[in-house]
Formats: C-alpha cells, structure tokens, sequence
C-alpha cells in the first residue's frame, strides 16, 4: 500500500534568523579516498540468496579484456557513501564504436542478483542505483557525477565492438561524512558480537552524516525528524557532534507550515525546504529531541529559541483529540508513522506519544522555568492518561488494544510503556507479558525497536533488552550487514514496505541506535 | 555476416609534415540554434511503420506535468547534427525522489518504435542513440555532452514518485558543421522532385561535414576514404570547402601503414589514428579523390607531396595479381567493399576497380609530367582490361560474371563500365542489357548507385540516369528521408547489413552525390 501525504494547503513559514544560524553550522565533509578490495563471482541461479563462488585480488581487474555481456564485480570491503572515478582504456584495435555500460551500485550482496528491470513497487525505481553509460572515447577518465551509498559495484560490458575490449585500469572513489571514524573509540567489551553491533551501528550513524542527518544516503537522502531523533541520540555517545543536531533542530525550528506545525522531513536540495507531509507523531517528538539536546550541552540559548516551537507541536497534537480525549483512529492515513508493517492500527499509540511527548513537555518548561505550561500539560497528561486507560487497556487480555477492531500489537504495548501509563512495576508486567504472548502485529522496523529497547529498559528489563538487541541487530549482522537497515522483520527478510527490497535503504539512520544504548545504559557505568 | 577486417602486423608510419598541414587546416564547427517545431503522437500497434495520429504546438510541452511511463516525442522538424539541453522542473510536491528518464534521438521516425532492448546485430548497440538519466535535483539545466544526430527526440519517464510530475520546460540545441547553409544556393528547375533531391543531398553533406568528413554522424562518426571521395565530388559543386577536402586527403596520406597502404578509415579521437582496416577499393580510389581534387583547386603543391601516395596504392593493388593476371576472390573477407548486399562476389569488380584506379593514375602522372609512369600503367591497364574480358565476359549473356560461381551481378557490370573494359558504345549497350535482365544480385547503397548513375552517364544515357536519380533517391524521401541513408533497398526497406536497421545510419555521406550529378551534368549546361 502506498503511504505518502500530501498537503492541499501548506503555507511555509520561514524564520530567516533560525535558518540563518542553521546555515552557519553547515559542515564541511570529510574526503576518504576508498578502493575495490577484491573482485566477487556469483552464482547466478535465480535464488534470491546470493553465494560468491569465488573471488580474487582487486589488482586483477586491469588484466581483464572485457566483451560484450562480460561484468565484474567490485567489493569496496565496507559499506560506503561517496563518489566514484572509473578509468577506463580499451584492449585490441582502436575503439570503434561507444562503450556501452552497465553500472550497479549496491549496499547488500542480494541487490546484485535481483532483478531491477522488474522492479514495481510503489516508490520510484530511480531510487535503484544504476547508470548507464555511453563511452564515446577511451582511454577515459570519468568522473561519476553522483553520490552513490555502496559496498558493491558491477560493471557490465553492454557492447563494445567485436574489434576491441574494456579494461577497466582502476575503480577509485572518495568516501564522504560529516565525522570520521577516529572520532569513535571501541567499546571495551569481551563480547564479540557486541563489540559488532556497536561498530556496525557507528558506520551507520557515521555514513548518513551528511550535511545534515539523512535517513538513509541511498534513499530518501533526506532528514526525516523521525529519524533525527535517534541518530542525535547515538551521537552524543559517539561523535559527539553537537552542532549538527543544532543545525537540524534549528532547521525543522526554521521551516514550520500553517499553524505552526512541524514537517515531517525537509528536503537539502536545490535549496533546504519543507515537505508537505505532517506525521503526528514525528512532529511530537521534536521537543524529546531538543530535550536530549539540551542535556548533552546545555545550550540555552538554543533551548530558548527553539522551546515554543517544540511546546507549539504539543499544542497542535492537543487539538486533534476528540470529546472522549481520544484521537480519532487515522490508520488508513499516512499520519502516525510508528512503524511500517501491514495493517498495525496506530490509535492508540498516537495517544501514548502525545502523552510521551507532554512529559517532554513539562521538563522542557521547568528547564525554561516557565511554571505556567509545565503546570497545564501536566494536568492534561493526567487526563490522557486516564482515557488511555480508560478506551485502550483490555483488562482480560492484560493489553492495550487499539482502534475499533481492538488490535493488540507491539508497537501500543510500547509506547503505552514509554508514555509511563501505568508505573514501572506494572510496565515491567506488561512488557514481558507481551513477550509471552507475541502479539500477532510485530515491529518491523529498527525505529520500532529502538523504543522496544527503551521500554524495556525503563521498565528495568536490562538483561532482557541486552539480549533483544543482540538477536534482532546481531542477526542483521548474521545476514551480513556492514550498516543497519531501515527495515528488518527476522520473521520475512524480504519484507518491504515498498513492493521491492530492491529499494529498502540498508544504511538507514533509525537503526544506528544500539551504540546509544550500549553506551548509555551498559559500558560506561 | 559480421564484416570487418583486423590486421595482425599493422605498423603506422607517421607523415609528421603531412599531419601539421592537415592539423592548420582543422575548421572551426559553425553553431546553429535548433528547437523543437512540434509534438507528435505516434500509433503503437508493434507495426515497424509508424503512423502520426496527432500533433500539437511545441509550446504545449512546458504544459505537460509527465508522470511514470509518460512520454513526448519532439520533432525538431529537419534532420540535425548537434548537441541538446533540456530545461526540466517539477510540478506537484516537491521533488521527493530521483527523476529517472529515458532519452532517444533518432534520425528516422520508425526509429521510435523499433525495439531497441532486442537489438542484437553484430555492430555495437552502443550506437543506438538512447539515454538513461537520473535527476536527482530539480529544477535542472542538462546540458547533454554527446553529440546526436537526429530529428526526433523521444522522452520517457522511467519514473518519478506519486508526489511530483516532470515538467520539460524546453529543450534548445545547437546544431553544428563546418559548413553553412547559407554557403549554397538552391538549384533552378521547375522539377520539385529534383529541388527535393538537391536540398536532401547537400543537408546530408552539411551534417557529414564536421572536423574531417565523417561517413555518417550517428554511426560511425568517423572519415572513410571511399566515403570521403563522393563527399569531396559533392563539396565542389557545393559548399566548394576544398580546404576540408585537402586535410582529409592529407591525413589519409599522413597515417599509412606497413608498405605504405592507405587504411579504409581514420578516427577522430582521442587522436587521429588509423583503423587496421584495408580495403583493397577504397585505398585505389584516393587517386581517384586526388584528381577530383586538383581539378577542382589546381593546387599544384598538394598534388606533389600527395602524388606518391596515390601510385603507391596502384603498386600495391598490382601486387595482388596473380600470374593469369587476376585478383583472387577474397569475396568472403572484408577486403574489397563495392557494396554491402548478401552474397555479392566481388572478385571481378575488384579488377575492375583496380584498372579504374590505373586510368586516374595515369591522369595525375600526366599533370605531374611523369611520363614514365603513365606510361607503365597504360601498359600494364591494357594487359588488365584484356584479362577482364578474357576471364569474366560471358558472351552468351551478354555480361560479365564473377567468381568460380560465375556470379552475375549489377556490380561487376558497373564497374567494368567504369573501368572503360569496352568502348563507349558497348558499354552503353551493357548497361542497357543489365537494367532489362536485372540481376538477382542488386545494389543496395547509394553509394554503389552512385556508380551506377556514374555508368550511366559515361555511356551516354544521361536522360535514363536522371530517372534512376529520381527512382532511387526520390523514392527515398518518398519514404520519408530528411537527408539520404547508408544503404536502402527499394527492393527490401527494412534491409541492413548490421542485423537490425536500428544501426543503420539516416543521414550517411556517400549517398550526398545527386547534388554532384545534377549540378555537374544537368543544370549547369
């Protein structure tokens, strides 16, 4: 099903000065020159599972006389985002018509053998990382305009002529980020898969600092808030770079639409804009996101400029509740996004992140020491509360339920959690009777799971949580990820909430978070 | 049948000083503004002629918001040799994914729908004129950096989202030639058909003449020598740029190979180099050129410096004589061209060419006042002229035959009117017996009818050439020709010697000479 928003009436409100000092952080991108590593040969059966069947030394390649049909497959050791430069010559007698090439950037091994020609899911294939080329001279040095997000590269030789061949003398490329890896130390562990996990999530946080915090640096390239929230999260414990979680909170700050609202992601190029998109839930979130950044730096003058538009989305979020306090069931809408996942009824959890985020609320407002809006929203969150208990909580199921069909998933069971409904000990209860009974509508999405993580830490399940994150991200590592991707359902790897996995991002910022709470909650203290 | 020819030992020596004269004389390309003239709808019913079904103002086009597998086709209303820019934007959201669009420029209309995935022809696919480009940022200026010659562009959207439509604000281009339009005037006769021919012939040469005459601009963008020498007879009654004419005849005569051949063709780039390509008929006629040449410019010192050359070629060409005085039948290599055509022996024509070649020699020996060797090559024509009769006119047919399989075909006549084997007047009644028998085995290019209409005229049937002309090229833009093709079969309009008309070249030099032919024979007179 496609889940997009678009706005009939979206007036954008620019606040020139936010937007100024966002300008002023924009940073400059680290350059890492990056090679092949070696070259791969699959086996090409048309199993969606792909095995190398052998492999040999990158210097190799400029020894191969390419013809029509030929390919090479390039592995860059590591997952990557950047440029690349093909130098190219050509083998037998004088060129005599255009090299005409295939090119394939891919961030997983399956990408490789998946047939994209096919590809029809319901986002753009141009997302699928492919060129091709013309040649019209060789020797020739080209410079591929584009930034690509990869670990593999397969060049295939769609014709030459029967009179000379392709070489291919050498693949360079320039990794870019915001961050370099020295920045990072190793967490000190005996634990090796840990010690895995953590560098993986790094690696990933690391290749989607872009300009901004992207989501994803094959797709969508953009900075969702959603997103932004947690990588912010995993950088305080690691890179540190706090000017750039200043620049994008100051960005979202800087670019509200009609009432205020806060889009739910912006657009960098050609110039940094708004999409007409509103999620109810990602624009709550913006005031735990200036909370955290608040408290990693103490930057009050930030806090200050930016804490009405964070307490405004509160506001907003307020008047969509009904008579009952309860906010109208919008699943069928691109509204809520809580995670993707077919058929997940997100009522009830659009309720627990209003009253997550008013709690958010009211530290900012003692922060501000402005006793007024701490005093109202927490008499409100009481009420909610109330009703969330009162409309949602299933007494004989010990579950929340949500929307008419009174769904019992996952995702409400979590954020009923974070939204400290009930206190700890009875989240403790509910948390694990969750996992005794499994409900049906499962987490999909690391973003998911990172409050999974969180709730049953806060709920002082930290044994629990350790072992979750090592059997959903240690299995991604298992299924050979060199970053961590948007979308991971251990339950159906080829899950997609596109039509294809052929434009799943598998660098995607919102799983990057088990460097925060390794760091966090387990190794420093 | 893969045609091409790759020589083992192929040794370039370098004629530095011819090279530096030919380097002075490079032009300097003239720029032309072209723009779409109008929007054309095409029938699609997989039926390989296409069929307008409607058409709209070129303005319309910046109208049109294109979503997925939407396409345009752009009529640029003649047929050009140049460069495009497309101005492209977005209507709708903002752009919330890569614009994936797919480009083709094509000469001929039923280009268009011809399936280009499946071509399979022995010649590169990389000629076909296509492009896939990814937009990642819109509002986009793209300067396209190829060159294309084509009259019609086709613009499809691959994809774009369900957010943002594409929107082609323009598409603008600069055609370029080293010659103008301006430069000739068109002929004066009521006949429109032979107007047509004329303004079709010189467009064909305008676009052919870049830095060097090319043989064709689409394919293979690059200076045949027998192509040069039609193009050259054109040029003198034409554009008259004999300064083009001297650089290519020295560029040739600058970049021979092993005991002094002339190679079939030369590539531009990355530098002028030959191919190791010889063509047995193509290096005997650059006397032929040289001639023309000094005919056309009296230029004495080019005619000094190149006049060796030139005999070179006829001692080299006397040196594939057996001692029956005969070439052997190389039919089945890519030796001697005189025609593409299925099958066509080659053997007599051959010989025929090589005494044709003897005559000019003998001319050029004369203006160099070098009677020895005019005189040594009357001789030894004579000897070559009895061998043809002797071993390839049959008397019972009336004709010549060719090979052990005693081949007749339109070819071997031709040429052997041309290589003046008998006197005027039976050649005159040869031409005549072989248009009413009309050999099985039929010439396919212009540039072979050239030489038909060439015979026609040396044999006094000057009024019966002009009829061909009219047949054969005017059939041609009967069938839609905005300049004249590489090869066309009146008998068989989808023939090509590649394995799929998708690589033939529309706009091919050696079919550019009913120009020379009316202003020579007919209108100046």
């Amino acid at each position: 099903m496609a889940s997009f928003c678009i706005l009939d009436e979206f007036e954008v409100h620019k606040n020139e000065e936010f937007l100024r000092i966002a300008e002023e952080l924009k940073p400059e991108l680290h350059e890492t020159e990056i090679a092949p590593v070696r070259l791969l040969k699959l086996r090409e059966d048309g199993s969606p599972e792909p095995e190398v069947i052998s492999e040999e030394a990158a210097e190799n390649l400029k020894a191969k006389c390419l013809k029509k049909d030929d390919k090479v497959i390039l592995d860059f050791g590591n997952h990557h985002v950047g440029y690349v430069t093909l130098d190219l010559s050509s083998a037998g007698s004088h060129q005599d018509a255009p090299a005409y090439v295939y090119l394939k950037f891919t961030e997983r091994l399956d990408e490789l053998t998946a047939d994209t020609a096919s590809y029809n899911g319901w986002i753009s294939k141009g997302w699928i990382q492919e060129e091709y080329l013309h040649v019209d001279v060789l020797p020739a040095k080209i410079e591929l305009p584009r930034r690509y997000a990869f670990r593999y590269l397969e060049i295939k030789v769609l014709d030459v002529s029967l009179k000379f061949s392709l070489v291919v003398n050498a693949v360079t490329g320039k990794a870019v980020s915001a961050v370099q890896d020295e920045e990072v130390t190793a967490i000190s562990t005996e634990d090796e898969i840990l010690k895995q996990i953590d560098r993986v999530s790094t690696r990933t946080l690391k290749n989607c600092m872009q300009l901004v915090f992207e989501d994803g640096p094959k797709r969508d390239r953009r900075m969702w808030l959603g997103d932004l929230r947690l990588q912010a999260r995993a950088n305080y414990k690691t890179f540190h770079n706090t000017d750039m979680v200043k620049r994008c909170l100051y960005l979202f700050g800087g670019l509200t639409f009609n009432e205020g609202k806060i889009p739910a992601c912006l657009f960098l190029e050609p110039e940094i804009e708004p999409d007409d998109t509103y999620l109810f839930d990602y624009a709550l979130l913006y005031g735990s996101a200036l909370l955290d950044y608040y408290r990693a730096t103490k930057d009050m003058d930030t806090l200050k400029d930016l804490y009405p538009v964070a307490i405004r989305q509160i506001e907003i979020g307020l008047t969509y509740l009904n008579e009952e306090n309860l906010i109208p069931d919008r699943s069928g809408e691109f509204w809520c996004f809580v995670d993707w996942g077919e058929g997940l009824n997100t009522q009830a959890a659009s309720l627990a992140i209003l009253i997550y985020s008013m709690r958010y609320g009211i530290r900012l407002a003692e922060y501000m020491e402005d006793a007024k809006t701490s005093q109202w929203l927490a008499e409100k969150m009481d009420v909610l509360k109330k009703s969330a208990v009162e409309h949602f909580w299933d007494e004989e199921q010990k579950l929340f339920v949500s929307g008419a069909g009174r769904q019992v998933s996952w995702a409400t069971q979590v954020w009923m959690i974070l939204a400290r409904v009930f206190d700890k000990e009875k989240n403790r209860e509910l948390i694990l009777h969750t996992i005794e009974v499994n409900p049906r509508i499962r987490m999909v999405t690391p973003y998911m799971y990172h409050h999974y993580i969180d709730a049953l830490i806060r709920s002082g399940e930290k044994e629990r949580a350790l072992d979750e994150m090592k059997r959903y991200w240690g299995e991604m590592i298992h299924d050979g990820a060199d970053t961590f991707w948007e979308l991971y359902n251990p339950y159906n790897k080829y899950e997609s909430p596109y039509g294809s996995v052929a434009v799943n991002s598998f660098c995607h910022a919102w799983s990057c978070t088990p460097t925060y709470f390794l760091r966090k909650f387990y190794l420093e203290k």
